[in-house]
């Protein structure tokens, strides 16, 4: 399947600025007057709302690892169904908060299920949506939970143990190893700023050099 | 896995009476003094209720066939986690509203998804728990759709057209014919009383023969 848009995907722990700077290139790339919308995994429908908030509710501790990757697959399905793909065939600049190396990395890595099989069913979830170009937004887990809990209670996922936290970490890295030329690694523990200056310019080339 | 319980699962259309056959059936083995359970999917748990919500919401017509597949794994997976698997663990009859057969007859019949992936996706959400004994009530759809409306608005599956129904139907009784053993098949335009009395029968030799 061919599109004319660009899915471009921010990923990387709890904490680490990833929703700053989308907002940041989203205004930028509104101002250069290009085509651009801002979604978020899980949530970026109404029906992926709802689920949303049976994930991230804290006191739903008794989840099973099942039950929560299930839901962050039909958040996903309809995602991409309702809005991403529509979005993608109108040749839209698609930037994405959380996508299936999320899915992956912390149901894999961080609850123990089997990658393989996680990644067939992103794949199916996703309709096989390809990426185009994935941000990784690096970041110590001590540095991103302190970071955190300046602003706001942890929600349930965020309330996991640090060990949890630096599995997650390492799951992004060996994602990252297995298809390195998607990825661009940014270091988070920079001002916002400079992640944006930085961001900006490989956002940039990447544009320039797919038309 | 060995279990000293009994997993017994109703199953079958819109409006066949699945809810007053399990409610006639529990009173039944509670005045046996049997240690027994009724539950349903989607919506066997608190988070399962909250899954079951966003399901059957009439106005959640945008909603993509693989987000209500995964919807329904999820429920699966916390239902049997954390209620089916405690009560057959400590011996006791669950009676289950609905459960993987339905899932296979709905998604892979009326859905159009590919049936031996829906199978491996049931046993995986289902923790691969055995199934015991499956009641199916049989009825010619159009029958079961006039008495839902009978009772109430249709939801947003039973709001589905009849040719939609009667694929479903097909689909249950392909499913029996794939494993005769598990299903007694009861004649649901039989009266109520009737349908309980022959249930009641053979749940009777069931629980007589599995001691």
């Amino acid at each position: 399947m061919q599109h004319k848009g660009h899915l471009i995907t921010f990923e990387g722990g709890e904490g680490v600025g990833k929703t700053t700077l989308i907002d940041a290139l989203y205004q930028y790339l509104k101002n250069s007057r290009q085509d651009v919308i801002k979604t978020r995994a899980p949530g970026g429908t109404e029906i992926g709302q709802l689920i949303r908030e049976i994930l991230l509710n804290q006191h739903q501790d008794k989840m099973s690892c099942a039950c929560e990757l299930f839901l962050f697959l039909a958040d996903r399905s309809q995602h991409v169904d309702e809005l991403i793909l529509p979005a993608l065939k109108q040749k839209k600049i698609v930037l994405c908060d959380r996508f299936n190396d999320s899915t992956i990395a912390y149901q894999a890595a961080g609850r123990h299920q089997e990658e393989k099989w996680i990644e067939d069913l992103c794949a199916f979830a996703s309709l096989h949506v390809p990426i185009h170009l994935t941000f990784y937004l690096d970041l110590d887990p001590e540095l991103a939970l302190k970071r955190v809990d300046r602003m706001k209670d942890r929600d349930r996922i965020e309330a996991e143990n640090i060990a949890f936290h630096r599995k997650i970490r390492q799951a992004f890295h060996a994602l990252i190893e297995k298809d390195p030329k998607r990825f661009v690694i940014l270091d988070a523990s920079l001002d916002p700023s400079e992640v944006f200056e930085i961001a900006k310019r490989h956002l940039d080339d990447f544009l320039e050099t797919h038309r």
